[in-house]
């Protein structure tokens, strides 16, 4: 990146001492592909770094790390270092780091090693397990710039509280993970830390805004990462990267002590969620935290046990003969063939495992997002001007790069034009408030047509109109933002990836919109190649545990039908 | 109410047809005593309006009522016919009804007792029992005006959520009680319906918002009422007219449907809860509308089901050896002696029955209030210049009754001059969740000297600095609103009544403040006389049934001490 500005210096140095925390024997000398195209998700298995015992561990799922944490035969450290080196590893092929503290993190791994040799006992239910955040969860004595230039050198004075629950669960922070300026983009470009890939094709995005745990995850660098979604920026990343991700109801998680942008905005709030590469991990993580009563140190979590009642899909026949309504496209744009193909496949799944797939209306979807946007909008550019007048930095107006270099334009400063007053705030707050009640109404009526007396169990329905598309094309999050608006906690699992010969583009079809027909317009199979194809599943305000569980039936009958 | 104004002939007509609602045989003949300051709480059994059956009925506690509603001894026709001569008489003398619907309440409660004859059963846990409702609680067919000139003749399209659940549960909405315009009031008064009195000592205010339920309920009007709560507006009539009343968390009950002002200000959502006279009540209240899953009808309804070991106290050593934070001031303002007395007879009680009590610091109270004050300013005005375009009435400003009879000035129509834009009321919302953090971790805090190796288990504290004042002189919801920026379930249970000799003026002590002197300077306890004396029980976000269970708890213990 090259960024003309009189803050310019403030970025170098932070660039170069961020290059300075990594370990020089982790640089990779093996040359590496110089196109944009070829993955680069299996390099740090080549590239000679990594032991074959190292390329076991990054390879592991979670429930076998932890058993192997539990039981000694791993150590805390050895793990550590290995997902480390992988990190570091994925950082220089994609960009996807901001924060580096490996001798802390091998440090606290000591201590667990010691303490669990020493009494027999593991600390918690993540006892050894590296964790990445996103850059905005607070690690105590670590920076947190959450991309913002003026933030440089803003080291934490505290734990954010889920970072606190983590640590009693045994699990090890160990990286921090890129973000987009603001935060409130699907890809991932900041004024300071510039731009994270996508490891299955650098051409493409790795989506936004947790994009640095996205990427992360498809490079294997990291078992568990924690992101945050305000309108899809846990979903958009996992499905971008081929990894599942979890968004929950507001309040599940705690929230407190963890930077923000728009903070005070609590119309949709922010959230935050597990991405992993493998379900259990997702499962693992929310039980964990809930477990450890999170409403003890946020005011704003929910004082809710995990109910394994729930999970056992108590209110949904037990998981037997399920109902999933499919939503093939929202009203607004057509998805691009290979997620469609997606879709197809998962109903294919779902009804050779036993389960019905009714088609779901996507009522009010375009409403829903037009009331959010205007939320956002409300106070966001005056409070980027806030944020930014120390630094002076320029807002980011374009995702897509500047073939000058220049990314952003040095004097982009707008002014608040769209702020609104509180009472026209509250007036949104009505019209989205109406849009719930109509969209809960309208779910509990399907009980009288599913045939099993239950209204539908679940949604499934696409991450983006698009797989993960070429830098800057990523702006459209109406698909995963509905479900922040709704509330309903959704996760995304991979189902498969754009292939040039299933996945040939179709003749127009007739188009909903302007924006329709742009979405058409740039689908080139050859294009969006390799490119990770994940769906999302979605169900009621506060049902995470039915959610895990119904995905993992997706999953199953996804791998089930995969394999045959 | 002498009240000038183009839309006189539409509140005339008002009042008119609500007189017409009235049976003529339920009038009160016998004459009543004309001073205002005499209790008219106990002219219902002595009027000779109700048979000694309906005394019997009307004085009987809520699971009594069930007990024998369910069993047929009383029928449910004859238990409503009871309630509702008893509340006509009630407002006959302290103006506490807006809507009446003698006949539909009748033919709903024949088809109750017809359903238990046929079937042997019971509807739902609340068969039989009348309930009456604030008007702003929705009941299809009726009129809701909520106290606004504006809102005449509307009638409502369909049931608010917590309606639909009420009649699912075999209650009876029998009534509707008044407000005070806005609903941003602690007393009783609008320019549609006037003011409710205090049956104790008709000189005092009913307090507010929910007034109308507070007097009923003194009167014996009604075994249950649903009142809302945004700032002390079920606790302070609660307390003001000697009944039980609880504030749950947000979210708790189902809001859905109903009609409220400041609509879309979600900062610090009002609330539903119950008020009456015993606190069983209370209970059944909490658990019939949290079995019925508000959350399938109310998408802002918490998916957190009755939970009976909370309720049994598990987090709070199941009740043994409890350990109480008591308020004595908020640092604002001296509370006047009876109330201090109340929480010196409370400390006996509790000290008697086995339990700590310790002094608890209001850390924060005035910066809470102060804030929740910027959030329900920032549209307030304009709220109210919308609402009340149409017929163009006049904002109250006062509560203080205009000796000449013109109680609200005509041309009050104030500008929205302390409107706040969506980003200062954001800036509003983290200064509270600042404050919300700071305050659960000073009172996680305190599992370190209390003991019991738990923190505090509830905080006792006033409802106001007060008993019941003079009409225009409950103007502090600061003891109460602080539970409700901090979402804290708060209990309201009557403690005693202002005693002119127990209760005699002190001299002046060191004021903390010009208002804290005001406070001082208007108590006369000859003023006061007969007002009765409410504390608050809080505990946790969502620990309703630990809040009620520790109520209980206190309640018993305060009738064990009164009765030695």
């Amino acid at each position: 990146m090259i960024y003309k500005h009189a803050s310019t210096d403030l970025v170098a140095d932070k660039k170069r001492r961020q290059e300075a925390t990594i370990p020089k024997d982790w640089l990779i000398s093996q040359s590496v592909p110089v196109d944009n195209v070829s993955p680069v998700t299996t390099i740090a298995e080549t590239c000679g770094l990594l032991t074959d015992k190292e390329v076991l561990i990054t390879n592991s799922e979670i429930s076998l790390l932890l058993k192997k944490l539990a039981s000694a035969e791993w150590s805390s450290v050895e793990v550590t270092i290995a997902f480390y080196k992988r990190a570091i590893i994925a950082h220089q092929l994609v960009n996807c780091l901001t924060e580096i503290f490996v001798d802390r993190a091998v440090a606290r791994a000591r201590e667990l090693d010691e303490h669990l040799r020493s009494t027999g006992r593991v600390v918690g239910p993540l006892h050894g397990l590296p964790v990445s955040l996103k850059d905005q969860i607070c690690v105590k004595g670590v920076e947190t710039t959450m991309g913002y230039v003026s933030w440089i050198g803003r080291y934490a004075q505290k734990n954010a509280s889920l970072v606190d629950i983590l640590y009693e669960c045994g699990a090890n922070p160990f990286v921090q993970t890129n973000v987009p300026q603001t935060l409130m983009w699907a890809e991932t470009y900041n004024n300071v830390f510039g731009r994270t890939v996508n490891p299955h094709n650098r051409s493409l995005t790795s989506g936004g805004s947790s994009g640095g745990e996205g990427a992360l995850m498809a490079m294997r660098g990291s078992p568990l990462g924690v992101g945050s979604d305000i309108g899809g920026s846990i979903r958009v990343p996992a499905a971008f990267c081929g990894s599942y991700g979890l968004r929950p109801s507001y309040g599940r998680i705690p929230y407190a002590g963890a930077v923000n942008s728009l903070e005070g905005q609590d119309s949709v709030p922010s959230v935050f969620g597990p991405i992993c590469n493998s379900l259990d991990g997702v499962k693992i993580f929310m039980k964990a935290v809930i477990d450890s009563k999170p409403w003890l140190k946020d005011p704003l979590a929910v004082r809710k046990a995990w109910d394994e009642e729930a999970y056992q899909l108590a209110e949904h026949g037990y998981g037997k003969s399920l109902v999933f309504g499919i939503v093939w496209n929202n009203g607004a744009k057509v998805p691009h063939p290979p997620v469609t193909r997606a879709l197809e496949m998962t109903k294919a799944a779902l009804v050779a495992a036993g389960h019905k797939v009714v088609d779901w209306d996507p009522v009010g979807h375009v409403e829903i997002c037009e009331a959010l946007v205007g939320i956002w909008n409300a106070g966001f550019l005056k409070d980027f001007e806030v944020l930014s007048k120390e630094s002076g930095e320029p807002l980011v107006d374009t995702m897509v790069p500047d073939p000058t270099g220049v990314e952003v334009k040095p004097d982009y400063r707008p002014t608040a034009e769209s702020a609104a007053s509180a009472y026209e705030l509250w007036q949104l707050h009505k019209a989205k408030l109406k849009i719930r009640q109509e969209h809960l109404a309208m779910w509990e009526e399907t009980a009288k047509t599913t045939g099993t007396g239950r209204p539908v169990d679940a949604i499934i329905s696409p991450v983006a109109p698009y797989a993960a598309p070429p830098h800057g094309k990523s702006s459209d999050a109406a698909y995963t933002a509905v479900f922040n608006v709704l509330d309903y906690p959704s996760c995304v699992f991979p189902v498969t990836r754009v292939d040039p010969v299933k996945d040939a583009k179709k003749p127009p079809h007739k188009f909903i919109s302007t924006a329709d027909k742009e979405n058409y317009d740039f689908y080139d199979p050859q294009v969006f190649l390799n490119a990770p194809v994940g769906l999302q599943l979605s169900s009621r305000t506060l049902e995470e545990e039915a959610v895990i569980a119904m995905t993992e039936i997706v999953d199953a009958a996804l791998k089930a039908y995969k394999g045959t």
